[in-house]
């Protein structure tokens, strides 16, 4: 979607390329879309689908096969370049999704097609540019996400082996004492819901929980505050770039004067002399 | 309100207009509708309206006539101009929905006659900027609201297909499970609540809501950042202006100091060279 | 305790004034308040009180007699001075709760007499700072709270007349209403405790539950940025100052060298010119 | 493992210390450690166990003496030094943990083994700078910890002499109330779980938990805010210090060409003066 020009591919390629590319293709697109949200949102009432239920799901296919012609037709053009853009595999997949018989264990595949939807961040440049950022911001915070995630793995297997046996429900496994922890990080029912009833079990178990919920809030956040100082020194770096360049090219001014001065003097200097030489 | 002349008008429009800027009509006002708000509040206490009702309701009336006919004045004054101003409509809606007969189906409007309270709002300046200040900071987030409310939908859609059968109070239509991602947007009674109960029935649910959450909270502290980004550039680059300003003075002078040095040297030049040319 | 001098006071009331702010007794008071803090918390458990409650309470009575006499001279030194210093005033009250005979209506007054040892917070200088940039960073707060507790009033009265005939355990008295709604604003049970349970009753409901939620939120959100903003201003205008005042110098050295090289050249020329006028 | 260097020690240290610190041996130990917390988490699946418990038991066993086989080494190598070292203690103690025979009243000590995973901080240098920082973060909140520490034990004395007979499972003793305020403090059920049931016994009791509340969580805030402005102000310090160096720099230059200027112009006055002495 981003390559504006296609040198030496045949004419038909070229041709389908610009044409997907035209705003007013892109718009009809984006509306389309938005059309299928709505669609997929009155799909869920059961009194609209009684009224007009078949209609609803025709025109949803409709709008899906164009959504195939579509990404074939970029598949057409951009050949495995396609596959080298987050946002053509991002299409890919949520109109895939679609496509895959839900039916039997996949069933689950029918509420994923509302994914579609998400085509909206595809189509729309400013929401684009956001999704980008939240991404990119992802990066800034990695390593003290590794160290989150290791504390948390580690805090898992010790509560597993300490309460697994007496809470099985709770810590049980290792998958449910990792959902059960990050239940706790997010503080919701921790106390009334989770530890009082281990305390009442194991008198000293405040000596994990408390530990734990203050290092890993902790450690959230420092994972915030550092997406905030990267947001803010990436706003500081551009307006002090411009700021800065601003003041060095007064600067080189000041200085290129400075230099026309001594020159200046110097010429001066060596006219004066020759009079007195003569 | 803000208009402070009135060219063309009659003189008793100009009047009028004149009398309502008063600083002493201003404050009574404002003294109307804290009188008012101790009034709204004390109609809330059954013991005081077995004591002392009747009052207080003939209090409210009359302070709502006085109302009624500063606003009717206001309009009288500016004409459309009055529905122009966002602080007017505000203040025309707020005192016309006390005047809608509250019986029947509209009965909740007679809760609603409290938003006159509001009103300080319009009349305390520091107030006011504050909600200027506020709704201006909503600009700043707008474009990651709308990717927020587009996954809050498409997340929405979802959980109303997948779960809307089995928990037909929590996520049985659109509106339903809106209702409940907003809950458990806010973290509250989101695991013991909802989804270990979903979990329960479906026990693949939890790849459903852990990743809603980090995602949505993810997202929300993006939005919280955008404003808070937005704060400190806007303090910064007043603070800056400043100082700039000031650094780009003395430059300047420096400039122009220079310059004269140049056009002094030069001038010396030219009068070296004149004597010896004669 | 600030006034390091008292002139013109009798010998006596200088002598105790410098007494009482000799860094040995304030030291020893410190130290007091510490040991009243670790009495004042064995003082709750049964198991000490029947092995040592006799000699516990005993240490205690000395203990506050030593601070009614520090207070009395303080009071003795400063006369009504005393009494314009918060934090003098803050001792006072403190140390004076314990003197009121806490029986019958006043019994509550005994568990207020552990205020006391907050009295640690006028000893150690750098607590004093911490308490006194807090309630410094409330003013640039004040107008944002005004406007959450309007949002607050408003609301409050709001659901009394709505659901207070329904829910008077939670919205029957304006007073009742505003707790749950500060219980609200904390997002604690606001849905599976309070908002689900109306909204059974009152379908609509959640029109009102879900934008104050947003908005009560935002607005502290904005009270909390108010107060980063300022920390950073803060922290930045002390460390620009610093910079700013260096950058100056060293532009005002180069406005000064300028000046003597135009001043010199000016000479130069007066020279020149004599010579040729000669 | 920071010294590189062994001056006046015998051959073998030397070649022992070199040998530990060569990156193979410390990628082979990073291997192990991974490899170990993966073994620990299989042991909590009792399926797993039944299946191959005694090999992985085997091999966590094997693991275990490599690890103390390293850590007698670094003590051999750096003698007394190596108990200066923070990471060097932390590595000491986690791997010590495993060999206290974990039976009777020290079964605990079985969940702690895990911990040794956390060495992974140790070996990999991100990690290590990330952990680095939180615990440097740490100190720029001490006072404000002090402070909040300090309200919390005189609440915690308060509420255990106000509410302790009545509600001796959450306040009745001075830990209890600890823990309880602790709940309240992360908002986890302090409403309806614990303010609303001591509220109905004690009809005053909001008059201690709403503050309570704003006092606790308005100090966190400020203990939050002082870890983002310390991370913000090192930033910019950074960033600041390389701006403000190129600056001073350009400005050096300027006042260094200014200062030549003069000397020639000195130098063309001499010149001058001299031809009309003559």
């Amino acid at each position: 979607m981003s390559s504006n020009s296609f040198p030496g591919v045949s004419p038909l390629r070229h041709k389908v390329g610009h044409f997907l590319q035209r705003s007013s293709v892109q718009r009809s697109l984006l509306t389309l879309i938005l059309i299928n949200a709505v669609i997929l949102g009155l799909e869920t009432s059961v009194a609209v689908m009684q009224a007009v239920g078949p209609s609803l799901l025709m025109l949803d296919k409709i709008i899906l096969a164009i959504f195939v012609v579509e990404i074939s037709l970029r598949i057409y053009v951009h050949r495995l370049a396609f596959f080298k853009d987050g946002w053509s595999i991002f299409d890919f997949i949520v109109v895939g999704i679609a496509l895959v018989p839900a039916s039997g264990p996949f069933a689950v595949l029918r509420a994923l097609r509302v994914l579609r939807v998400l085509r909206v961040l595809t189509f729309v440049p400013s929401m684009r540019k956001i999704v980008g950022a939240l991404i990119k911001s992802l990066n800034g915070m990695l390593s003290i996400a590794m160290v989150l995630a290791l504390i948390y793995y580690v805090a898992a297997v010790m509560v597993t082996k300490l309460f697994g046996e007496a809470f099985p429900d709770w810590f049980g496994s290792l998958g449910a004492s990792l959902y059960t922890l990050f239940q706790i990080m997010t503080l919701e029912s921790w106390s009334m819901g989770i530890a009082r009833p281990v305390i009442a079990e194991f008198p000293y178990a405040w000596a994990f929980f408390v530990p734990f919920i203050l290092i890993a809030t902790f450690t959230m956040l420092n994972l915030f505050i550092a997406v905030i100082v990267n947001a803010v020194q990436s706003m500081h770096d551009e307006e002090h770039q411009q700021e800065h360049d601003a003041e060095q090219a007064t600067q080189q001014q000041l200085l290129l004067q400075m230099q026309q001065l001594q020159q200046e003097l110097q010429m001066l200097r060596s006219e004066l002399k020759k009079p007195t030489a003569e």
